[in-house]
């Protein structure tokens, strides 16, 4: 889908003007390796179509910059990159995507990969207890009030001003955006990924009926995750207004979507992401005996999910061109 | 010195070329903080240079890439980088700097400090008992057989054809290379931390003889560090014909040159970039006890160093410029 896109719309000769080095950065790259495969594909896809349309007898040169906060194991992600360096010059970006990471006009492609769902900080009504936005017993606006899943969504679109204004100066003007991240279908609000955080709220509310953890402990946690629409994303991106929509549509991630997901690996893989705000939140002694239970109670999980009629696996798809 | 050197040899309009993005590169810039002080000290320069010379009403973007080998700790590295990334935008790039590691003409000022002496890898030589260049019972070229010293001035000659090579790629025309690195006065092969080394290896002998480790061991064991001179830095950077010699010259490198060495510190020194090397060919358990007899011999250092009649802290400084 993403190489279809790029094919038809990139115009790399407008993009280098005189120069034979391409730009890419993956922002929110993690430790790989799955952002090597990606950097790589998009080299392969840039390649192909600078040789096919015969730009240059020159050879292309690729730099890539990985992204990612200053607490991400870039030692490791570094060990990770091919020994020879030949298809690409390497180099690593710490800090927040929300901010200013390069200089003006110095990107060609920025490339996000499950990382703008993610978003900067908690909006500070959900702490208040005297909000309409206070979200007790639950650790997400899934299946939260009104009032919750505004403030989560306040805090998505201030997030995405600052991502697109940041981007805005970064990106050469032709220059392309790809997202993809976890969305919704235009007037759904529930995502799997949410339902499964439902269901980890579930499981730290019997733990509190259990005398395992204060009520207080629960209502004050709340997950950083927001799942947008195309008509949302659309919205926030012509706010911004310096990018063109080539592309902003939903996709299914799974490669066959009749399978029945298993939930014991979707426990795990909810595990992988939450355990360090639940650490952080409620103490590193919780974690296993709050994913023991989870395992226990996958029926649970796995009622609340089909109970709920969505599409399970549903991505958000944007490529966006800066004007 | 640089300082001047800088502001008086730094064409920053042509630099640009209408560009407002300024690239400098640490190569070899371990984990800090001497790289970050470096860096802000350059930054610093070329600024109060573009505004002196009303070279734009646009603010000058900075791009400062720190650079070293894979093995480095970048991740120390980046948490201690300024929260406010105000001055420059920073990125991580691992990698030998004997080979390329930016694309071509991307870099207008590359800085080396107290990286360049050290050997790509050992000459091969050294390890051959049947060679002219054995060079049992020594650890260093400083008091070996001319054999030895050439291995070693062939290893650096090498080192730097491909350093000048690489760079010479990398480094638009009008930018610079700033070397810093401990050299030799024309005509005068010891420096005092080949001294230092010749002391080293005159503790692992007496470990030898009293069993504590084997006369093979010494003998394969020789450390990877040339300090060239004057004459012999200039022929290189001749031989490569891409940069114009702005400063090649002697400095020393400390504040008080007439106050005597502190031994016990100069010792702590030598253990600091020595004892990797130790531990990876003779075992770990072995550093603290050869540590621990060579501050017991500190006066045969002192000794060493003093009746070697050589000036003390002797340093290159190299200001090259790209043709």
């Amino acid at each position: 889908m993403m190489k279809e896109a790029l094919i038809q719309n990139l115009d790399i000769k407008k993009l280098l003007s005189g120069s034979t080095t391409f730009t890419i950065v993956d922002l929110g790259c993690s430790v790989g390796p799955n952002t090597l495969f990606a950097m790589e594909n998009i080299i392969e896809i840039v390649e192909n179509k600078y040789h096919s349309e015969r730009l240059g007898s020159k050879k292309l040169e690729f730099q890539v910059f990985f992204n990612d906060l200053t607490a991400n194991d870039f030692n490791t992600l570094f060990a990770s990159l091919p020994d020879e360096r030949k298809k690409y010059f390497a180099a690593g970006v710490p800090g927040s995507f929300f901010t200013r990471l390069f200089p003006c006009s110095s990107i060609h492609i920025a490339y996000s990969s499950s990382s703008l769902h993610w978003l900067s900080k908690l909006p500070v009504e959900l702490q208040d207890k005297n909000s309409p936005a206070w979200n007790p017993g639950r650790i997400h606006y899934t299946g939260a009030p009104e009032a919750v899943v505004r403030a989560y969504a306040n805090q998505f679109e201030e997030d995405m001003v600052m991502f697109l204004n940041a981007r805005s100066q970064e990106i050469v003007g032709g220059g392309m955006i790809v997202i993809l991240m976890p969305g919704v279908p235009d007037g759904v609000l529930t995502h799997d990924v949410g339902i499964a955080l439902t269901f980890l709220g579930s499981i730290l509310m019997d733990m509190v009926q259990e005398g395992l953890l204060k009520q207080d402990q629960v209502d004050l946690f709340n997950f950083p995750h927001v799942y947008p629409s195309v008509k949302e994303m659309t919205r926030l991106v012509e706010k911004n207004g310096c990018f063109e929509i080539i592309k902003m549509e939903q996709r299914n991630a799974r490669t066959n979507t009749e399978a029945p997901i298993d939930i014991e690996s979707a426990i795990m893989h909810l595990r992988a992401f939450t355990q360090e705000s639940v650490a952080n939140h409620m103490g590193t002694q919780i974690v296993d005996q709050l994913f023991t239970k989870a395992l226990q109670q996958k029926s649970r999980f796995s009622y609340m999910l089909y109970s709920s009629g969505i599409e399970i696996g549903v991505q958000l798809f944007s490529l966006l061109k800066r004007k």
